[in-house]
């Protein structure tokens, strides 16, 4: 039978053969040496598992979901159990149209998601009764987290204590320790009760708090706005069905997870955590904002907005490393307020509630105390014995409850609750039937309408709503279209078969808080993946639990920090960072109290050893790190990387490499035989969980050995390492997406794996070589070489005519592709990146886009055709150019096939989208009823 | 929370009401009082369970799924393990733009599931070495009977004798056995060494045989011929990558089951099966035929070929009833064919093969006696002791083997087939490895090419293969993105939550032979979706077997026959059939031996009462059956229906209603209260499970008490009823599909089902109501209403302007719609239903889009437009019409976009197609090499 790897790797032996000729290569082996230096290959090959076939991989994971134990979990904590809409879960979990989407940073081609985006942003505006919303962040911990460093933003307090609600979840109130310590922040952590106002630069109110009480905090608001400081609100979307909403109560930023809003909770995520804030914040909000614009012609087009707000351009000003989102969990959450609606939603939040009340009633009755009388969903419950018996008995009906403490336990009741649960409860706690008691204080109930845009009421049916899904699915450019040559994004096959466990409730069932004796297969599928992961970096422990890249940084660097503090460094604080990293880099530094210090690079790339050395040797007594991207993002492998890592242990420093480009080294280097001692691995890039249209990632660290017990811990579920804080809400991060990466990796095999590998490195190869001709290639090797990714230089083009990178990434949307990586990491060039998956003919295909766009510049360069009336200006080109009248001094056939009619071809819907208007008229909400029925009309 | 049949049904409260506005009805009641005659409401509501939501409704089912075990099955007999490639799996099994399209009878809106057949039936040409492959069958065993009855037609030889190997599967033959009784055949079942050509039209002969046996069949062939007799072949496409072809053998027909290209064995289907012919057969070839001709300007284009062949035309005539394909399975298998290619299937038949022949070593030198030493994948073993015993130990194995009788049991490997499974055959068998024994003789090894068509090359990796498919279905107009308004055909929603546990392993794994311990959640699905249909339709019995309505219409009439002759009454053979039915109705009667007598109808399309009644008098002694289709193909509720059924009870005939349109009577009426004896139930239709693009179906019959007795039986797995021979290969005809009409049922209710058909005769009465200023509505009822459907009559049109209803259906393509049933029942209309799972906005969208055709019409009946250049004659519009000149006398607006652009326009990829010219210049094959090439450059 054909391996796996023959499926996932795209150019097959005869092609691979044609592409080395090209080269000059005899072998593929004769064409890696050259390219890779030797002195950066490793001695050892990967030694994994044999590779196993699609079949054979599933029957492994599926015995080991089996030893995972679906109860039904009223844990609460932020996680409840929901029913995800059958026709959601088909048309948009499952399907590739959705999945493999890439970030709608073109946004011309991306038009689909963006329009679900706003909706998820409308809808979270809406409940929250707040001015603007983002289109998600990673969870509601990390939400509560950016919340905290805005405030310290944006206060007018000079305060550095951050005040947080005792009846927070205990997950969040982790995070956010962990956070405030990189930031000087004083973490209070108290009832609300006790907080004096003006001592604080914000606090964080828990609505519902995490015990299901429901308070009113109207005056406390008032007073900490009286005292210049932030009022936060963690709260629930399903709950704000029924309560006053943060912004009537005069808060300025809600947050918290969207989970339960057809997602399910999969042992912790990946879920949309929402943050919405008042006008005057939006220019400091974190995370991806979604907004309404106009395309060339005037025609509505949505895009990213304010993207100038994002992390790469404060640097080490940030407060936030935040790169990425939730998109397609956000989407699903989106979707899933159209499908239901705002009477739905509150049908559904009622039924919820008067289970809860009914129940209040007949514990009460039954001479249980409640903590609390006002709640939505969850009480509670001082138990009359212990409350560890009290867990057993539920355990033993099926049932999970929050083990509060010795004498208390929660319940928390969701839209899956039958009756026949609430019945099992009430045998459980020896009560019975009794009137209902407690609830939402009467001034707390909400009286404002939501949801009241037509899109949360067409889409009723599944036949509307099935239609309605799959329109803007077609709007939009993803991998299941044609190649996405992003570089540095590794926008590789996301196999089916990798796929399909995901949404196993085996996995999808878990709550994060299960106990452990319910978790056995995740338990053995983490200690398989870490096992694989380690053997691959060569590190000697795995952390799963930061769930972006970002977040494996922050945690890399702490635990580089806390090795130091624990060596008796503490003054180690200093952080060497090339000046040609991601904008991540410096971020993540500062947001763990480094001090960064700029290293240059050489015209080739390179980091400039000399600087390197000097300023190591500067400040060799705070150098705590170096941060480094390798192979680096100019695409290159560069030989010194050894040396580099050696002048940093020199001078008592240790090296993190960000993992961003580790598909370039899997098989033929490990980051630690390079010399790092941390690095984190991009599971959505390099082991395939699909880009889901911006998110989730997953960003495990791999440590070596001397770090590892200072990987992140957990508030909550005890973990092996655990003594630094917790990054993330969920002990193992989105553990429901971990399935993806394992299948890979037992799929592929180290061989496979490998070749794959150098399959990437060929095809850039023979790309870089079939384009040079026609555009510089920035960086190469000594011999010539790129690595698995290169720069086409473009900056000429600009110089010469006006043309600039954005009219070629547009007009790429002409010929059926998305554009490569604008402008980074050096403007006005394009990064091209074509993953190992290509077939050759679609490397050629591009190659070719590539060669008749480069004649068009030259059209535009010699004279041949106006400077601003050509392809490129006018790029893309919509149907609606071929109704009116055709004005343009070239043929249709030009603008719209421009390499011939193949069948097939991708429509843009709009045309260029026009961000500067968006940004001065910034609307990042569902367009005004009016238009609608404009539009229906 | 909102009920299920809120999420089916298209209209809500306040859209409902606004249609009865439109019809001056006060309420739904009212309206449907008025619109259906009071004498045939039923007095009883339907009893069901109550409805159920789709997360219960699932875990229901999943519960009793639970209840089969899923074993590995080596039973053969024509049913196979198979891997389901996961990528066919998600993006066609499970993709409402594959599972929910339509018939290809509009090939501009098909032109993706078109070449998806095509492959198949390349596919099928290239390694059965035949000329002309159809799209495939219902299931091997009706193959074989269509190819029998094909035999008598085209054969020379005047004899009635047709010849079975006795080595062929037992259902095969109980199905043939069945078949040849009503065309007067005389089956001579026995070793093909006792076979005299010379008395004998044909011979089935089975390649390799049920046993295993590979025997070299082309000097039997040879005689056959010499005989004026026409020699078929059973045969299995697996093994044919190693066999010589029954092409090279000289067969002239060659059929079989092409289950295990990737579709699961599925407790017995659906699945496709193949059959192919000699060239000079081709015009009487059964099913539909795909073809390759030229759209309008010259373009290739596929299309159903010759479709004058279908039985409708023949009637009476006719020596087959099949009307539909299992195109969905047919996809799967050619996609199947296009992921493996030829050295990938061969590869894995040589895999198969291997560990055959190690299995046979093994076996004989343990002392077990092969009954045949050559062999492909199956061994037939004489056992030691008991059979029974040895069955009895692989099932403690989890493996079922094949019971052949007390002392054989049958072995056959597949792609699935572990080493592991081989050892624990040794050990069942206390066998130790020995060298390998037996196989195909060198004579029949195969020496010709396959599967070298481009197509088969170059979509190995999932990338290729995802992008093809997305392709494909890119080109087709499916439920997903607009109604398909198709009288009689009934395109309502296929909900996610019905389609998820088709893929379900517990149901997707089992072998339609396995152990009755092994299904028992089959058996209890069974006999909950029987219980459900016998309310629904008022029976007393339901057999779940016929794999169509042609079968049902075959069983239930067969039915009817055999009562007749166990009351004495043997000479009842005359079928009694309206003028205005569907032609499978005579088609069916002349299957089961049946004189057909027609009856008229009178200028409303009501059967003419008096004709009715003379013509049953007139035939009393004789009169068997009236075959009706109710409410009629006129949409229309005839209250005759009572005293029609108590004519032909009065005359000792039986009634068979046709339940095509049974989706009018569900909740409303009972087709046993209406007077018939037994109705076909067209699960495909009213019950929800998808058209696939063409199959499969499920045509399950109810009955009387009195017929019970007479339900199809099984050769190999005894049933119930059983005295009446088998109609389809598996016992309970496509098991796997089934669920989807359980949980349509189970999560409507009684209440929910009987809305859905009030609605669905308000969304007709409403679109007819709007529809009727602008073409004549041809039938309605005296009150002036229709039923679940209506024929717009555009007669007139054509006579008046020369514009016909095919204009009209390709100039909906431009409007984004599928067209309604053209010329059916009467010849220049349109039969339109709504269904009850189109929103209001749709069925406006509708009308409009008709609406304005009008006016397009009238601008050509009056002169205002060319009658050849219009917007009507020229569509449907496409892209490629933008690109050039525009010479037309209207605008690209109006030819585009006639109701303005509000996003998501379907582009049709092909202009109209030209149907003379295919037929002239019949291809059915992949289009030649050098085309590809040219593609290409």
């Amino acid at each position: 039978m054909v391996p796996f790897s023959a499926r996932h790797i795209g150019p097959n032996a005869a092609e691979t053969a044609a592409m080395l000729r090209v080269l000059g290569a005899a072998s593929l082996d004769d064409f890696i040496a050259k390219a890779v230096p030797a002195k950066l290959r490793s001695q050892r090959p990967l030694e994994l598992e044999p590779a196993l076939s699609e079949a054979e991989a599933l029957a492994k994971l599926k015995a080991m979901a089996a030893k995972n134990k679906v109860f039904t979990s009223l844990i609460g904590m932020g996680y409840h159990g929901t029913h995800t809409p059958p026709v959601i879960l088909r048309n948009v979990l499952e399907n590739p149209g959705w999945y493999t989407a890439y970030t709608p940073y073109q946004a011309e081609v991306s038009q689909g998601r963006l329009e679900a985006l706003l909706n998820y942003q409308q809808m979270v505006i809406d409940l929250t009764g707040m001015d603007l919303a983002n289109a998600s962040l990673l969870d509601e911990a990390t939400a509560a987290a950016e919340a905290m460093t805005l405030a310290k933003r944006a206060a007018k307090s000079s305060s550095t204590v951050f005040f947080v609600d005792a009846d927070t979840h205990p997950q969040t109130i982790g995070v956010l320790q962990t956070r405030a310590k990189g930031f000087g922040i004083e973490l209070r952590v108290a009832d609300v009760a006790m907080m004096k106002p003006i001592e604080v630069f914000g606090a964080l109110l828990s609505y519902p708090g995490s015990s299901g009480a429901v308070r009113d905090y109207a005056s406390v608001i008032a007073k900490l706005h009286e005292a210049g400081a932030l009022a936060i609100m963690a709260t629930d979307l399903l709950a704000l069905t029924l309560l006053k909403s943060p912004g009537e109560l005069g808060a300025d930023i809600a947050l918290g997870n969207s989970q339960r809003f057809g997602v399910p909770m999969g042992y912790g995520g990946p879920h949309a955590a929402f943050f919405a804030v008042k006008d005057d914040l939006k220019r400091m909000m974190p995370g991806r904002l979604i907004g309404v614009s106009q395309d060339a012609v005037g025609n509505r087009a949505f895009r990213m907005a304010l993207q100038t707000r994002e992390q790469h351009i404060r640097r080490d000003k940030a407060t936030s490393n935040i790169c990425t989102a939730q998109v397609l969990l956000a989407v699903m959450a989106g979707f899933y307020a159209c499908w239901h609606g705002p009477e739905g939603l509150k049908a559904m939040a009622e039924q919820v509630y008067a289970k809860t009340q009914q129940l209040a009633g007949a514990l009460k009755s039954a001479g249980h105390v409640l903590v609390s009388e006002s709640f939505f969903d969850t009480l509670t419950v001082r138990t009359k014995g212990s409350a560890k018996a009290v867990i057993s008995a539920a355990e033993k009906a099926k049932i999970n409850l929050r083990l509060v403490d010795k004498t208390h336990v929660g319940i928390s009741l969701d839209e899956t609750t039958t009756d026949e649960v609430v019945e099992k409860l009430l045998h459980i706690f020896g009560a019975k039937l009794a009137a209902p008691a407690g609830g939402i204080p009467l001034h707390l109930k909400r009286l404002s309408t939501y949801l009241t845009h037509p899109v949360f009421h067409i889409h009723r049916t599944e036949t509307e709503m099935m239609r309605y899904m799959r329109l803007l699915q077609s709007k939009d450019l993803a991998l299941d279209q044609a190649m996405i040559p992003l570089g540095s994004c590794t926008m590789k096959l996301n196999a089916a078969a990798e796929m399909i466990p995901v949404t196993w409730p085996e996995f999808g069932g878990l709550h994060p808080f299960a106990p452990k004796s319910q978790t056995g297969g995740y338990t053995e599928m983490f200690l398989s993946l870490e096992k694989m992961l380690c053997e691959i970096t060569g590190f000697d422990a795995v952390s799963l639990q930061p769930n972006a890249g970002s977040q494996g940084e922050f945690a890399g660097l702490l635990a580089i920090r806390r090795y130091h503090d624990a060596c008796g460094d503490k003054l180690r604080d200093v952080c060497l960072i090339p000046v040609s990293a991601h904008g991540t880099n410096p971020a993540s530094a500062a947001m763990c109290g480094m001090k960064i210090v700029v290293v240059a690079c050489d015209h080739l790339g390179n980091v400039d050893m000399a600087d390197l050395e000097t300023k190591a040797k500067l400040h060799e007594a705070q150098l705590a790190a170096l941060m480094i991207t390798y192979p680096s993002t100019h695409g290159v492998y560069e030989e010194s990387i050894v040396d580099i890592c050696r002048v940093i242990h020199d001078h008592g420093g240790q090296v993190y490499l960000d993992g961003a480009n580790l598909n370039a080294q899997v098989g033929l280097m490990r980051p630690s035989e390079l010399g790092a001692d941390v690095c984190h691995i991009n599971l959505h890039k390099t082991f395939c969980i699909p880009h889901g249209g911006g998110g989730p990632g997953m960003g495990p660290i791999g440590v070596r050995a001397h770090l590892a017990k200072h990987l992140p811990g957990h508030d909550v579920v005890p973990l092996a390492s655990g003594k630094t804080g917790a990054v993330s809400a969920a002990p193992y991060g989105s553990a429901s997406i971990l399935p993806i990466s394992w299948m890979f990796i037992a799929m592929m095999g180290g061989a496979g794996l490998t070749q794959a590998t150098k399959m990437a490195v060929l095809s850039a190869n023979y790309m870089a070589a079939r384009l040079q001709p026609h555009f510089p290639i920035l960086y190469s090797s000594a011999l010539g070489s790129v690595a698995h990714e290169f720069i086409l230089d473009l900056r000429w083009v600009k110089e010469k005519c006006g043309i600039g990178v954005e009219d070629v990434a547009k007009r790429l949307a002409d010929y059926g592709f998305h554009a490569p990586t604008m402008s980074f990491p050096v403007v006005d060039t394009l990064m091209v990146e074509p993953t190992e998956s290509e077939a050759k003919r679609e490397l050629d295909r591009f190659c070719e886009a590539m060669i008749a766009i480069s004649g068009e510049i030259k059209d535009v360069a010699e004279g041949r055709i106006d400077k601003l009336n050509n392809p490129l200006k006018n790029a893309p080109h919509t149907h609606q150019d071929l109704l009116g009248e055709w004005k343009h001094p070239y043929s249709k056939q030009q603008a719209f096939f421009p390499l011939g009619d193949h069948g097939g071809k991708y429509w843009p819907p709009v045309k260029r989208v026009d961000n500067v208007f968006g940004d001065r008229n910034l609307m990042c909400s569902c367009p005004p009823m009016e238009d609608y029925l404009q539009a229906a009309e």
